[in-house]
Parts: structure tokens; C-alpha cells; sequence
């Protein structure tokens, strides 16, 4: 029922994690939180709050949150649902964000998706995520760093950072990729073996399953680059824009990457239906040389009484005389035809 | 004639079954109507009336029901139009909604459609359907049950509530045909049975069936969420918007399942493509060695006269000797080539 | 030269045959006028007058029309032309409505477009046809029944009964088209004929024909409910868009057979690429199991002098046994490449 | 440079020809000029003036027409550059219009264009062609004759002239072209040759050579539709919203052609298709049938000293009895399978 | 992490080249830079400045010429990526321009890009290559030349000018590759070599790696013609205008060859098919001809000591009767059937 709080999807961890790190110009505290409740503490405007947590499936976390940080209700049902499509909601006290990290999982050779959902307040940012094992290791150095965190006072700027990386990953990944589908192009034309059109495939279904993140993810960083919510302050602004640049760069990527798949599959089969005539031809050449070579010299192999040739002295020359012109003017045949 | 109304479409069950559900904040009447002018008495500001008609072939209980709560003549035909194109359309006092309730019917293994269409009035809702066997009892349970009916209380968030339930049901269809979608993934590698092609045959139907329903459905949603109809309170709109997100997810989702069965075709059929060419490997193989060396036997097989080789003594050897360089050339050939 | 009346487009019928039907509430005058300018007597705006022309070839009438009734000469022009593309064009004094007719040829089995021209006046409606047999007999009934005709007082509901009439047409034509094509899909898989690729491309013919009539119509319907011409009032608006939902629903119709078209022609493609295998599998093992034992047969059919298994006691048998034991290892070689 | 003139193309002709003709409602005068410089004594609003220059390949010609009607450098440089794409361009003192004029070289069997500038001033109408040879000449009939010139007294009018018979023999060209298409229909079943495959490629290349020309036109009277400039007068307007009319029937035109063609190809692959399957049904079927037959022959031309068969008194009877069965076995398979 | 300026792509010279030119209506120095320190004493408002920097690995260089005309950080960062997508940005002192220099590299035959980066500022214009060998030379041409170099004192027309030569190339580069493609239409219906679906396959990815240049460029010049900057004077605008219609007409080209392509591979692929038909024609003609005459001579090979036909005196006349028979019945069966 609407309204009730439920995680959708598959528990991916056992214990949710809660981080938080709670800084200033001048201070920082940083911590593990064993209970939720001790984020309460941190909401205020005296300094810089963010908290992340790793694991949703505790709907009683997310709850607690909520009520701490003032969320609304459809706001939290959006964060349990991991098979949340990529978007951007503004409510009256924050700015919601969900989107998708993914990565190369190498064992499995495949991409995999990990919901990221970032929450924007004045005095804080909560970022969510679905497992263990983000990639913002680099900004948290830089927030340590007291002396280039200046811009990370901000809550939109973090927000910012934070969305920056995911998608700095998502063009690393879409360049990785790219570039074993263009290595893919030497072999097409070389090679048909059917692991060509397996590895075709493989990427084929790579390439839609990032652009199930990617594409919605761009919608989400035009809407924030034209948003009107006071939330995000001037000097974040051009930041959007680039960022908006980025994301665009990155789904024309994963396009041409895809069409070029496409053309490889076209000139693929198309290689293929020529490479079948070359083995027709070779069959055809042989068969039509020495199907009537044999037809012949089974005339001569009857047994009947009476066969006139059998018994003139040159017989055998002349038959292979015969022969050797009938498969010299099929020879003669098959280069007009440029067969041979 | 326009003016008249008329059943269009397949009769699917025999008697019109009418409920009412009638609920306050403190108190609900439950009952099957007998007669359709029992209604009347329900259509009162005091209470929240839903009144739910399965089946729609009885023209005159149409005609009733319109005269009770006072619908336009156009909305009630487009009700008794079963080919009706889910829309939504706003009159003075209700908003029209039509819609697709789609379900997988297990024994003829093709998604059935059963329409639903949704008067919203100030006080009452309608739903009429094809067909005995909606989705809604859920609902009716949340209803019945006094501490979480609050919501429901307004005829917008009853009539929102009914809308969710269908295209929740549209998300988990597709979901469903979805995975069968991408199991047939690895067969379409393997296995080129004209079974696999079937089963492309039969997803592609099913898809396009559904498209036809979810399609003008997402249009509907989103000309609610924009709608500035009096009938659509403030605190129902967060929920719209939520919902049009839902659907937009579904609509992806077909167009993405449909893009990857087109994949898999041209996929399927490049594969062909591979199958034949080792196929005509093996037959250009067979025939390129064996037909030589038929054609050699036959010519010592003819019973000409004067025949030289035939009595040499080691004749016999030396064409066993020439036969097997012959075959190996051609094996090495083949080789060179790839064929082996 | 533009401004002078040319009838553009093939003859279809021999004389110009003119209709008048004139009514107010009580009264009605219908007859067959030999004159056109006996027209000239019902132009007033006494009673509604709805003059029907079939046979457009005879410049001059529609000369006369244009003069009766003030009719701009570019629309004319646009009548005179059986080329023209549906379109709707305001002019001060009138609405012109061109469109087609569409109706299935059974003896040629095709689409046939009967060009019909709609000036919707204050007082009168004109309607030109390229030739009889139009399909507005209903609509007349309608008239002559003085309890119904209410609506059809005002020359923009009729002029709308009128399209309406035209676009129910379209989706009767299309249904049926449709059930066809569906019809198609069972056959397409099993019987790979050359008849059903020659029935593919006629329904793809057919619909491309009545994509051409009913593309540019949705187009002019979606005009005319935007339109702020004073001709239309507030009480047919409503049903202009009732039409507009019913053309957009034949135009989906005719895409998603279009589509479901070319869905089955990519199927039947690789359906045939399947068979052609099936095909080439038999061939190859037929070819492969014989041909190398036919050449054993054929070595000892040689008359070489000193041929020693000739002579051996069992070498029939033991040929025998080899074959066998070939052909059996062949077979084996198949069944496990899974030909058999 | 930007700035110089300079004449880019292929110079098709070999002298500037410069014609002109200055009317009035009552007089006219038309002449063939030597020098350019006399058409500056035509410069005056008196009368309408109609110069038409064929052969760009002077500047000088250009840059002194330029100076006389006080034209913008840029649009000189346009005229020039017989590459330009169909555009219109609004400056203060004249409207410049660059169209293609289209024709079908008979002889080398391809579209022809020929670049065509106006330029609509308030008194005058300046036409450029690189070539002689255009479709003018009704339109200097229509002057000509002092009853029918009267809107052409206008420059907007006879700017609308000009390019309606341009559009005009766009229509004609692709109506023509279309019949080929239709006529190929008919072919593309029954006959596979290689030539329906050209005729199809170069109707396909027509087809892209003529939307080259066609769409941009298409823009560029919309634009003209819209312009709000004080050249285009308001009775000219519906003359313009007609001619857009007739150019989104030719774009639709060759945009149906071209989805034909498409058709026809697809529809002429998979025809090719089933052929091949008939040959192979073909092939396999002899092959089937023959080849277990000659091996069993071959057996019994073996020439073993102990074969006992060979013996008996109705083996050979016994023989053709077995190979009628089996061949009899084989046709009733082939049958079945309905290859034959 | 943002801020820091690093270099992000190949250094593809060794030494970072720096050359101004600045000059007046009446004066101009040109010189090579040893250190960018020096450009500092041009950044003032007397006279035009150009300054080009070739080679953009050193981020201390971009550093100091930020510093020195006042850049923002952003600007900066994008200058040194030379991954970035053509795009213009509009910042308070300057106008930002990110475009790629094309060209053909004859020894690896393909399409090269080369960064580069324009920043039109009041009285200065700054151009930054990744590498040397710019297409310059003529525009520096017109700036040492006194009488032509009027226009280019105006920052916005010089930056104007660098991006008309960019786009000129662009198209030069473009008919060069059409004119090879256009080539290839004669190539493929006569000769079905895989070197020709290599040429395919090679043009094909040129047009993919120039539309990523060419698009984003044609929406940068859009934008600058709508932009309202006030470093875009009312007299450079035309010119934008026209460097619009320049760059459309290039996109258009792209896409019409790549067009073109994919209709070629298609014709390619069905040619294909038409030639392995005729393959089949000769092998099956052969086959069928030459397998039951082998098969009857077989049959009268065999030793059976019983076989009377052997012992007729014209069986060998009548057995080549027969044979003739069978074959011309063949031929004419294949007559028929249009396979010869």
C-alpha cells in the first residue's frame, strides 16, 4: 500500500553502515555511527553534515532518518526501491537525486549497478546507497584536507562532487568498453567464428544496460542546471552546466558506440554471406569439373558386348584428351566468371 | 448515430454484477447492488461512494448510472466501446479516465486486456470493467480497514490508488516477460531451432500488445499531473508525479525488451549465417576430396583394350600412393584456409 | 496559370450529378438538381442546406458553386485537384475540409481513395466527390428522421457527422486489413512460400496507400479542435475531439501494423535462412555418408592386373563391414553436431 | 576571403545571357542586354522590372548587378557559390530566395539541378541560373499578355510565381519517377535478376539526390510563410501557405518512394532467399536420390572373386527392385517434408 | 579533483609554441613568444591581439595566460582536455569556443582531430592547438595585408573567421571522402570482393568519427547566432548566419554519405545473394545432369553374370539415346524454370 515503507529489490550486504563526517572550516569529526539516532545530533546549521549509508534494507533506518532530517514520505519509499529509475525531485527542504554507479564486475564480466541516492539539505547532504563500495574515497581526502574543502562547505557543491564522480566513472567504463568494440573491428572482417558474434552480443547488452542509467541520469542534470530551487546557489551553477557537458559527452558516446556495433553486425553477416561464396565456389569448381569426368570414364566402365571404342588402339589417349580439354575450358569457364 | 449508446466489442461474462463500497472517516456499507437505481440514494456529499459495474453490455444500466450521477452523453459511450483508446478527459464535474487492465492468461500463453474506465466525481468514484476479476482488492482491504483509510477518503487519491494498482500490474507483467526475454539470451547462441524463432515471434506480439495499452496510458498520467482540474487536490499531486514516474519505468521498459529482441534476431540470424557456412564446410570438404578420387578409380574401372597402367605391377599401389597425396594437399589446403 | 479552374486527375464517372437536401426542424426538402444554378434559391439562412456533387470534372458547376456561395478561388482550385492532400483551410465566410475516402476494392483486391471536398458554411455545407457511391447514406436517414435530426440544425455538426463518418470508415478498413495481417503471423513460420512474401508486400502497399489518406486527416482534425474559426460552436467542439482520439486511434492502428509487418518479414527471412539449413544438413549427409563409399567401391571395381584383396576369400564381407562401420561413424558424427 | 566574390562550380555555359522585361499594367518591354549596365535605368518603382541572368560564372556581372539594386555582399557571394544549400535570406531592401531547379536527363538517365536565386526587391525581381534552359516560359506568356499580368504586377506575386513553377516541376519529376518505382513492384516477385537490383539502387540514389534539393525548399517557404517582412504583401500570403501545401506533398512524395524502395529491397532479399531454398530443394534432391543409388551400383561393379550376388539368377532384377524402393522411399520423404 | 588544471590526453609535440600577432588599422608586429610572461604587455585595449599557442601539455603555460587575461578556472580545464566536446560558453569578459580541426592523414588513411580551443575576448582573440599545423596561413595572410584587414580588427569577426576556415575544411575534407563513397557505387554491384566491404566498413567509421566532431559544432554556431553577448557586434552576426547555413550543409553531407553507405551495404548484401544463387544455378545444373547419367552407367558397370541389356547389339547406342534424352529433357526443365 502507499504509504508503508518497503525495500525492493536484493539485499546485497548484510549490516547497513552508517558514516558520517561532520566539518567546518576549521574542524572535523568523522565516525562510524552505530545507531542511526546519533545522526540526530549533527542537524543543525553549525557545520557541514554528510552521512552515508550502505545497506537499505533496514526500512527502519531509513524511517528514523527521515523523521530526523524532515523527508517526505514519498521521498523515503524512492530510496527502498533499488529498481528506482534515475531522477531529480525538489521537495520544500531538499533536493532528491537518484542515480546509478556502475562498474565492471571482472570476474563476471559484466556491469553492475549500485543505486546511489543523494539527498541535498541546507546543513547536510545523506547519500544512500544499495552496498558497500563507493568510489568517493578522493573527495572524502579532500574534505579532510583543510586547506582545498573551501567549496566543499556548501551542500549543493558537494552534491555536486558527489554526482561529478559517478559520472567521471560512467565515461571511464564507456571508454573501456569502446575500446574493446573497436578493437572488435580488426577482427570482424578477418574472422567469422561465432565467438565474434557472441563478444557482438556481450557488448550489445552492456552497452543497454549502462544507458538504462545514463540516459535518465542526463534528463536529471538538465533539470538541475535549469532548477529554480534555492538550494543551489550561484557559483554551483556553471559547475552543473559542466557537468551537464560531461553526462552528454558520455550518452553520444555510448550512441555512436552502439551504432558502430550495429554497422560491425551488418558488415559481419554480410562477410559471412561472402565467405559462403567462396566455399560454393570451391564446391561448384570441383564438383563441376570431375562430376562429368566421371560420368565418362563410367561409360566406359560398362560391361556391354558390343562398345566400339573399348577396342581402338588410342581410345585411352583420346579420353584423356577429352577430359583434359573439358576440365580446361571449365577452368577457362570459372576465370571469366572471376571465380577462380 | 452519434447520441445513441451501443456495445462495442466481445461480451465476456453474463450478468452485469454491480458493488457499492460507501465510506465516512467512521463507518462503510458494503453490498451488491440487484438494481442499478439503488444507487441514486448514494450520491450525496456525506459519504465516499465507489461504485464498481463488471460488464458492460447492458446498454441501459449505462444509461442509468449516467442519469444518477449526471455524465455526459460522449463519456458514456466511450465506456461501452471496448476498443477504446486509454485517455483521460476532463469534464465539468468528474474526470474520465480509460484505461487497460492487462493480465498473462497462463493456458492460451498471451497477455488478455480488460478495460477499466475511472469516473472521478467529487464525491464518488466509478469503475466499470469488461470483465469480473480486477486487480483491486488490496484496495478494498486498505478501505475496509478504519486507521489506514484515510487517504482514501478523497475521490482523487481513490481514484489515483486504482490507476497505481493497474500499472503496478503493468510493471510486474513486464518484469515477468522481461526475464523470459533475456533467458532466451542464451539459447539464441547455441541452439537455432525454428523454436527459438518462435519464441522471438511470440515476445514481439506480446510486447507490441502491451505497447498498445501502456503507451497512450503514460500520456494520460502525464496530462493528469498537469491537469488543472478543481477535482484534483493539492496533496494528491506528489502522487501523480510519482505514478507518471512508474509508468515512464514500464514504457522504457518495453522499448527496451523490444530492442533487445531485435537484437537477438539480427543476432540469430547472423548466426545462421554461421551455421550454413560450416555446414557447406563440411559438405565442399567431403565432396572436393572424395570426387577426384572417384573420378581416378573410375578411370582405371574402363575396359578399354590397351589400358597400360592396368598392368604394371605396382599400378595399384602407386594409385593408393597418388590418392593419398591428393587428399592430404586437399586437407592442407583446407586447412590453410581455415576450414579444419 | 494559377486563378483559372482546371480539373486535374482521372474522369471516373460520366455526368455531374448534383443533390440538395434542405431543412429547418419541421420541414424538408430533398431532390436531385438537373441545374446548378437552381442552387442559387437555397443560399439564405432560413434552413440548413447541405448540397452533395459527385463528379468534379466539369469545371464550370463548380464555376457556378463558387459564385452562389462566395467560395475564395485558391479553394476551387484545391477542389478541382483529386491530387490534393487532406488538409483544412479557414476562410472568412467558411471552413474547407478536404479528405478521402477510403473503401476496399474486392475485385482488384485494393485500396481505393475517393477524394471528398467538405465547405462548411453558416448556413449550408457543400460536399464534392470525385464520383458516386458515397458512404453517407446514414446520415441522410438521420436527416429525414425529424425526432434526430436536432443536431444536424448546425453546419459544423454536420459537417463534423460527415468525418466522422469518413474516419469510422478508415477503422472498419483498417480492422479488417489488420485481422489479415494477423492471420498472416500463424502461416509465416510453418510455410515458407513465395505467397506469403507476395501477401506481405501487398498489405505493406495497402497500408502505405491509406497512411498516405489518413496521416495528413489527424493532422486536420488536430486543426479544426484548435481552431477559433466562429463556425464552430462550443456544443460540437467536444465532439471534434472525440473525433481526433478516434483518428489517432486508426493512425496507431496502421503503424503498429505496419510495424508488425515488418517484424514478420524480418522473422520469415531468418525462418527461410533456418530451412535452407535443414535443407543443406540433408544434402551434406547424404553426400557425406555415400561419396566416400561409393569411392571404395569404385577402387575395387579397377581392373588393375595385381589387385590382391581382390582375391581374398572375405573381402566382400570385410568391404561390407568397413562401410557400415564408416557410415556408422558418420551418422554418429552428426548426431553429435546435432543434424539429426 | 570572405568579402571577394569569387564563382564556385562548373561553368556550364559559355556567355552571360541577360534578359529583361519592365512592364506595366499597360506597356511592356522586353529585350536581351549587352551590358549589364543598362539595366540600371530600370531601377525605378514606375515599373515592375524582371531581370534574368543565365551564367554565373562572371563576377564582374555580379558585383555590378550588386551596385545597381544596392544588393548585400553576402548575398552576392551566395549567388556564386552554385553549391548552396535552398535557402531564404531577408535583408532591408529585397528578400533572396536560392532554389534548384530539377530535370531529368534523359540521355545519362539522372536528375539534373540547375541553382536558381531570386531576388524579390519592392520593384523589381532579379533571377540567376548557372544554366539556359529554364521552365519560365508560361510565366512570361502570363506577362505578355496584358489580361491576365494583373498580379503579377507585384514583385511578391511574381517571386511566388517563379517558385511555384519550380515546386511544380518538382511534383512532375517525382511523379514520374514514382511510376518507375510502382512498375518495379510487379518486378521485384517474380524476376531476381541483378538489373532489379541496379534499377532499385539508382532510383534510391535519384530519390537522395532530389531530397537534397526538395527539403531545404520545403524550409524555406515555411520560412517564407512566417516572414514578416514588408516585401510579401497580404493578398500573396494564401498564395505561399498553398505552395507549402504542395511541397510537403512532393517531400512526402519522395519520403514514400524512398520507404518503398526499402520495402521492395527487403521484399527482394528475402525473394532471393526462397529461391535459393527451391535450388537447394533441387539439388538435394537429386543428390538424395542418385547418390545411395550409384553407390550400390558401384558395389556391384566391384570386380571380387567371391562376390556371390553377382550369381544369382534374378539379382539384377532383385536390384532395380531395391532401387526403385529406396528412390520411391526417398521422393515420399521429400514429400513429406514438402519439398516437392 | 575540479580546481586543478592537468592535461588530459596525447602529447603530441614536444614543445609548447607560442606566436602573437598584434596590430591596428595601421601598424602589426608578429612575433614568436619565448615565454608567455610576454603576452602580458598586448592585454590592453589599443590594439587587436592574436595570440596562438600550439601544444597544450604544459598546464603552467595555460596557467599564466589565464592570470594574464583574466580566464576562468573552468575555461582553463576545458583547454587542457582534449577530449572536449565542440561547445561554446559565454563568460563575462570572453566568449568560449571549443571546435576540432580535421583533416586527412594520407600515410594511416584516416581522419585526424586536432583540438582547438578560441577565446574571444574585448580586443583580444586567443587560439590554443594541441598541435601544430594549423589551416590559418591565409587568414594570417589578410592581417599582414593593410588594405583587406579592416574587418579583422574586431575581435568577434577574427574569432568569426577561424571558425569559417574550420568549417570550410570540414566540407573539403567531406566532398573528398563523398566523392570516394559516391566511387564505390559502381564497385558494388559488379565486383563482390570483401576489400569493397572493407572500403564500406572503413568510410562508414571516417563519417562516425567526423559527425562527432561536425554535430556538436553545428549546435555551437546555433548558439552563437541566438546569443545576446555583447562581444558579438550587430555587423558579425550576418556572417554567423552564414557559417550556419555552411555547417548544416556539411551535417547534412555526413549524414546523406552515411546514408548512402548503409544503402549501398544493403544492395551489397542482396547482391551477395544473387550471386550465390547463380553459383548454385551452375552446381545444381551440373549436378542434376551429370548424378543420374553416372548412376545409369553405373548400373551397366556391374558384373552380374545375369544382366541381358549388356548382350543386345545396340544397347550402346540406344544407353547414349537415353542418356541425351534425360540430359536435354534437363536442360529444357531448367529453360523453363530460367536458371539458364
Amino acid at each position: 500500500a502507499p504509504g508503508s515503507l518497503v525495500f525492493i529489490g536484493d539485499q546485497k550486504m548484510e549490516e547497513v553502515r552508517l558514516r558520517i563526517i561532520d566539518y567546518t572550516q576549521t574542524d572535523l569529526v568523522e565516525k562510524e555511527l552505530k545507531n542511526i539516532d546519533e545522526a540526530a545530533e549533527y542537524n543543525h546549521s553549525r557545520s557541514m553534515t554528510w552521512i552515508n549509508i550502505d545497506g537499505l534494507h533496514d526500512p527502519e533506518v531509513i524511517q528514523k532518518i527521515g523523521k530526523i532530517f524532515d523527508l517526505h514520505a514519498l521521498l523515503l519509499e524512492d530510496v527502498l526501491n533499488t529498481g528506482q529509475r534515475p531522477k531529480v525531485e525538489e521537495f520544500d527542504n531538499c533536493l532528491f537525486v537518484v542515480m546509478k554507479m556502475l562498474r565492471f564486475d571482472k570476474e563476471k564480466e559484466m556491469v553492475r549497478a549500485n543505486q546511489l541516492s543523494i539527498i541535498i539539505g541546507k546543513h547536510f547532504v545523506i547519500t544512500l546507497q544499495e552496498n558497500v563500495g563507493d568510489v568517493f574515497e578522493p573527495l572524502r581526502q579532500r574534505i579532510r584536507n583543510l586547506k582545498i574543502r573551501n567549496r566543499l562547505l556548501e551542500s549543493d557543491y558537494l552534491g555536486y562532487a558527489l554526482m561529478d564522480i559517478v559520472v567521471d566513472h560512467y565515461q571511464v567504463l564507456i571508454s573501456s568498453l569502446g575500446d574493446k568494440i573497436e578493437d572488435l573491428e580488426l577482427e570482424i572482417l578477418d574472422e567469422s567464428s561465432s565467438q565474434t558474434l557472441e563478444k557482438v552480443n556481450d557488448f550489445k547488452r552492456e552497452l543497454t544496460y549502462i544507458r538504462k542509467s545514463v540516459r535518465p541520469a542526463r534528463e536529471l542534470i538538465h533539470k538541475l542546471t535549469r532548477s529554480e530551487s534555492d538550494l543551489l546557489g550561484e557559483t554551483t551553477r556553471p559547475f552543473l552546466t559542466d557537468l551537464y557537458d560531461l553526462i552528454i559527452q558520455v550518452v553520444e558516446a555510448t550512441d555512436l558506440y552502439n551504432e558502430m556495433l550495429s554497422n560491425q553486425l551488418d558488415i559481419y553477416t554480410t562477410s559471412i554471406g561472402n565467405k559462403m561464396n567462396d566455399i560454393m565456389k570451391v564446391l561448384t569448381i570441383f564438383a563441376a569439373i570431375f562430376i562429368p569426368l566421371t560420368f565418362i570414364a563410367g561409360i566406359y566402365g560398362t560391361n556391354f558386348d558390343y562398345l566400339p571404342e573399348l577396342h581402338f588402339k588410342y581410345s585411352y589417349h583420346i579420353l584423356w584428351g577429352v577430359m583434359i580439354a573439358i576440365a580446361g575450358s571449365m577452368l577457362l569457364y570459372f576465370k571469366k566468371k572471376k571465380w577462380l
